[in-house]
């Protein structure tokens, strides 16, 4: 929409060669201060853009070589947007730049969406994504220092953080047991569709409840143990299985704060009260949920905030990507309020 | 931290003057294919970075020219990811790559960001808020298309495209009179701080409740608003304050979502049942809240997809900018779930 001009236009209203206006462009000694202002000021009222403004060649500001983020769809969903906010905030701290591209999920789109970062000049790229899983990445991405976050490329290729789902786990099982609970059901996230691998959450957090058990000494009983599909009816329903078992649970540890929530619906609709007649903890301190319910959820936190951090200090901090193949895990901490 | 080759070294591997680089990069026909050939073979060995790569200077895509959305903290919050959605689809329906920056509010940061996709070559420029207000736009704007979304210029500078407030206020109340309801609270979100511009969500909001009462022929009751700090604690509290009133309302219209939460939590510790003995209708359809929630809460959608949408649309449809002063209001639909 906006007319484009081109090199040659400049050079011809600022009467010089279009090689001077490319020395002026690089930023090359070789031009005197008067034609070197000349070409900048026609630049400025073309608004020519080549790949930095005059006025930042002017500067010498270095902020706009920028950082790239990459996402699938972490900015088209409410729930990891905290890896945003914590790598926009130490890119921030350094004086940086964030350009943030959404590519999707290996659509036409996903290639385009790599290159279009790429073309721009950024110092470093890192992969988000939206939850805990192995990825594959085009491999364009070889050209520039990678950090993936909240994702893992299976060849470990890339350095990668992770949330410690076995140790969120053990945490939350281990809260539940100090507290005195021996009945604790687990409403898990439920298993992808056939084929796929595990997903990591699941499995970990699991995992990690059960070596909990292990640790009090009580015994790991199945019938404690469901799955969810994730939708508010499911989880209600699952909640209301759970209450009326033989022996039903005094805490239920929820795969994540959306079933806590659902979990919560059941509770009210058969008129038992959080925490005194059961506790409920969830996963992820998803923002706008866990301390919204009422009475506000004890969780354990993804640690989303924290891996968008790692990714940018690791990305600035370290100088040869060839050889590293790191995979940081980083804690799941315990955010108490009143559900337990 | 990747080396940073210059127009020299290619010339120099290349066998060619600068000129003929330059030709090159800017697709100028007087080369011969077989010099184009070599000069775009060591470029992209070098991994040489002009504004358009080798690799699509030879497929003449011009995706990459892209689009930029600026937000003050949409990326960085869970409330109106689906602004984000709705322009990322739209663009991605034309063909077109998306870059997004996260400006922040007024920070050293905040024109640094407008600046760095300036000069990366965007068609237009979509700058999304992310709660409807009023905003102030830095000069350098004015260099490209530009529409503002879920905002507005107080001089009507650039288009824009904010959610009809009135329209969803006055939905909410018609749906609750419609039921047969004539005691309805309206828990509306509190005033900013002394001295800052009226909130657009809640005066147009109360307007559309106070219209609707009107055409019923109910009376409006001051006692039954009140306003909210969005804790969940005054959420709470509030819930309790009408319900301990002498003639206490049979439905409760609340500001947002995260209201509604606080509100289930109050109604539930009082034993009363959703909706059989309150009604319960929110605002905003935010995900992960609204259709999470035990029962379903019935809530007014916030066309944040809408008007991401529209923002793209409007930009890519028009060809003047410099006469536009367009403000379109988008509908807010009543989305019925089983809380009223």
């Amino acid at each position: 929409m906006t007319r484009k001009y081109t090199i040659e236009d400049i050079a011809r209203l600022a009467g010089v060669s279009r090689g001077t206006v490319s020395r002026v462009l690089n930023q090359h000694p070789a031009v005197s201060a008067e034609t070197r202002e000349k070409v900048l000021e026609i630049i400025e009222k073309l608004d020519y853009r080549p790949n930095f403004s005059a006025r930042h060649m002017r500067t010498h500001s270095s902020n706009l070589v920028g950082f790239g983020l990459i996402t699938d769809e972490v900015i088209t969903t409410p729930y990891a947007v905290d890896m945003i906010s914590g790598a926009q905030e130490t890119l921030w701290a350094m004086g940086k730049v964030m350009l943030v591209v959404n590519a999707g999920y290996a659509t036409e789109f996903t290639a385009a969406s790599f290159e279009a970062l790429l073309e721009r000049r950024v110092e470093g790229i890192i992969y988000a994504a939206m939850y805990h899983r192995e990825v594959e990445l085009p491999p364009q991405m070889a050209q520039v220092p990678v950090v993936l976050a909240n994702c893992f490329a299976a060849d470990r290729a890339f350095p990668s953080v992770v949330p410690d789902e076995a140790a969120g786990g053990y945490r939350a099982a281990k809260n539940l047991l100090e507290k005195g609970h021996k009945r604790i059901a687990f409403i898990n996230l439920g298993t992808p569709p056939v084929g796929s691998p595990p997903i990591p959450a699941a499995t970990g957090r699991l995992e990690g409840f059960k070596r909990a058990l292990a640790e009090y000494d009580v015994l790991f009983d199945e019938e404690l143990i469901r799955y969810t599909d994730q939708t508010p009816q499911t989880n209600y329903r699952l909640t209301h299985e759970l209450m009326q078992l033989k022996s039903p649970p005094t805490a239920i540890f929820c795969g994540n704060d959306r079933t806590a929530m659902g979990c919560y619906g059941a509770l009210s609709s058969l008129r038992l009260r959080i925490p005194d007649d059961v506790a409920v903890l969830g996963f992820d301190n998803q923002r706008d949920i866990a301390d919204s319910l009422w009475p506000p959820l004890t969780t354990i936190q993804l640690p989303h905030y924290e891996m968008g951090k790692w990714a940018v200090e690791y990305l600035m901090s370290t100088k040869d990507f060839s050889t590293e193949s790191v995979q940081h895990m980083v804690d799941c901490p315990l955010i108490e309020r009143e559900s337990v």
